[in-house]
């Protein structure tokens, strides 16, 4: 659900103003009516249940019907998404739905079969835009603090990074066959972790010199079944499991 | 990975040939050589292990070193997936993604918040354009079948179906607070159920009264968390963890 954000200086005596684009979106986009509830944050961080009073394009009142303190939304697992560079804007969906999902790093990494080879121009004002992009969904989806978004490394130089980190690494392959994500996820022990590292090839996949650095480097290798996801599919799949086993899915 | 369809009439000898279009795909977007492996059913159904012996623009040719008849990739369980009309081209993504992830069948509803409201010709090149992009997801993710997408329906037309069919139903819903998404699986008892129809609202939600009638309808109402994932991310995530469970992810 949408939530809105409103300055402290906008609630007087229980009573919520919002107007301009927000007020026409809740009018005329999202058509809400008298008595309708909506979420709001205050700039005090505070989470404000505010039942609607009066609704115009220009601008609406609601009235405060329960506030809450505002809990993290940040998951217990810090969760590194290193993704080969896929085609087209596609790096966009991928920053925008794990960013939903509660991925708390971005790792885009070139590899041998990435399409895309931007210059570095045109590699730094893409990250700015996942960057923006990350900090968008952040916003909406409730999670108190944007992921990072890491500028664009080579799969070595991710590699390098993580092996400081230590963290718990998955590699879903289209060349594994016998380890499913459930088996592999228990070998993990979730819950004793506090850090894994996704990693996701391009399309057509990582070369079988990448993959073996990638194993090589301690990674489990995973099959994700027997229908082939898209680049773009797989990362959002293995967070939204990995979130689902944390208990982060209600 | 993405897979190449050939005629049987394609392979002599053990000896692949592919040409036109999938070899420049195979050439200049893979990127592939020779040596590389690739993945090709034939027209007969059989999936074949092929290694690139020459690789050309317009031609790319291969050995078969490995045979399997086919098994389809279908899961065990129908998934419906009833999703609340989003804004813009929000569901082309929706029917792209959950093909890939398993979902049977499509049911896009016209709900009170839906702010899309195609008329009868826009909506019936809407669904035509869905259809076709379910059939290209199903033809790239191995899914033997391409899933059914049904025209758009009412909320209330959309119940009506589905109370012939009897089928266990989910209904995340971002005023359920304490059952989450893995209580609502347990109660299901996944393992013993063939129908599963999943109730997705559009941006802003059901409306209160429409809530009440899918609760009504026997839907469990569940919580996906403390982020809250857009109309878009919420079934890919819910396919997902429920084909999970099943044992479909591997």
């Amino acid at each position: 659900m949408r939530r809105f954000f409103v300055e402290s200086q906008d609630i007087q005596d229980g009573c919520v103003t919002i107007c301009g684009g927000d007020a026409r979106h809740i009018a005329k986009v999202l058509r809400l009516g008298a008595g309708s509830i909506i979420h709001v944050v205050d700039s005090a961080g505070r989470e404000l249940e505010v039942a609607l009073t009066t609704v115009a394009d220009t601008c609406v009142t609601g009235a405060v019907v329960a506030v809450r303190e505002r809990s993290s939304a940040l998951p217990s697992v810090e969760l590194t998404l290193v993704q080969g560079l896929p085609k087209g804007d596609k790096m966009d969906l991928v920053v925008q739905k794990c960013t939903e999902l509660g991925v708390s790093r971005f790792m885009p990494v070139l590899t041998a079969r990435s399409v895309a080879r931007p210059d570095s121009g045109a590699a730094s004002r893409r990250v700015q835009r996942w960057r923006r992009i990350a900090a968008e969904a952040a916003k909406q989806c409730g999670v108190g603090r944007a992921p990072e978004v890491r500028d664009i490394l080579t799969l070595g130089e991710a590699l390098g990074l993580l092996s400081e980190e230590k963290p718990s690494m998955l590699f879903p392959w289209e060349c594994e066959t016998e380890s499913g994500l459930r088996q592999a996820l228990r070998q993990v022990a979730l819950s004793d972790v506090r850090r894994i590292a996704v990693f996701i090839g391009p399309e057509g996949g990582f070369e079988r010199e990448e993959a073996k650095s990638v194993i090589e480097a301690g990674a489990i290798p995973v099959s994700l079944g027997r229908r082939i996801l898209r680049t773009e599919t797989a990362g959002m799949v293995v967070a939204a499991v990995i979130m689902y086993e944390l208990g982060e899915l209600g």
